[in-house]
């Protein structure tokens, strides 16, 4: 039996994404996001409230960094999700967290976690309701350990943290159940 | 030690998203999406192509539902990522799963699934290098059983997929490793 709850945000599960940007002295920032997501093979969308460093910083910039969250850092990520840089001047600082200027755009790179997109600001898109920012990802970076043999990025060594909107908890991953564009042949076969 | 991987979609996880709509004979389409988050309280951005079935019919019909994909249907669920509803009419019907009307939108939920967002078309987005969709959330339904005693979704009781688009595989989620804007506080403490 299903049962109506009215309006909730059930999209499940949800990154923890950490966007690095500079503001105008390059200080480092560092926000907590869950509503971004790939739009295109090469960009990102991330939806981030006007206003807020993250979108000063990005609209100065041209520029933001979008690491994946890992279950060691979780209690930095989480804290990145709490403070905010328009109050707190020392916010990235004060977690002992490293960053390291990108190579290919105005934004840092948090060395601590294991993945990172490097994008450039393309777009801000404003919505009827919302807006969003777009960034063209120019690189990314990993950690060699979270690597197979082909240099791609292997989910069982990433050890990543996933974001429960509805209850508001941080996850690992689990077990893998089945191959994308593969498990569905069966029904196929079966035309 | 980081490695430069190049151009990386590395959003990860993502969901397994169900996109369910009617074409205008009322026959039932379902596509598989991972590139589709929430962009605000109560509505959700998808990025689908422009032309696909499901484009298509959400432009006619002004209404979808987006149901998240469980374990135990992740065979139909990548089939439905697999086929494509402009070149298979019984696309949906193959699968033996079950469309009931949704009382809120002109859209058909999937009974198998166990959550599933009821949205009403608000925006078609045109971004500079490609287009989304915008939808408000006008209600959510969920299998009793995936619910807690205060009627609000539990994780652990919800066994959906997710979808790692490095090396194409479908995933549970693990443990619960820290309650979100609660263990990062312990750096607030120590300021």
């Amino acid at each position: 039996m299903k049962k109506d709850l009215g309006v909730v945000s059930a999209v499940f599960p949800m990154p923890v994404l950490m966007i690095g940007t500079y503001d105008k002295n390059k200080n480092v920032n560092v926000m907590n996001a869950a509503w971004g997501q790939i739009c295109d093979d090469d960009k990102i969308m991330i939806f981030i409230g006007e206003g807020k460093k993250t979108w000063n910083n990005i609209v100065k910039s041209k520029a933001f960094t979008v690491s994946l969250a890992d279950a060691k850092h979780i209690t930095e990520a989480d804290y990145f999700g709490i403070v905010s840089g328009n109050k707190i001047n020392d916010k990235f600082t004060h977690t002992g967290l490293t960053a390291i200027p990108s190579e290919h755009v105005n934004a840092p790179i948090i060395d601590e976690f294991p993945v990172c997109m490097e994008c450039e600001l393309i777009e801000i898109v404003k919505l009827k309701y919302t807006n969003g920012i777009v960034g063209k990802i120019v690189n990314v970076k990993a950690d060699e350990n979270v690597l197979d043999e082909k240099d791609i990025i292997d989910p069982k060594k990433l050890n990543v943290a996933l974001f429960d909107t509805f209850k508001l908890g941080y996850y690992t991953i689990g077990e893998e159940i089945a191959k994308a564009f593969d498990v569905g042949t069966k029904l196929l076969k079966d035309k």
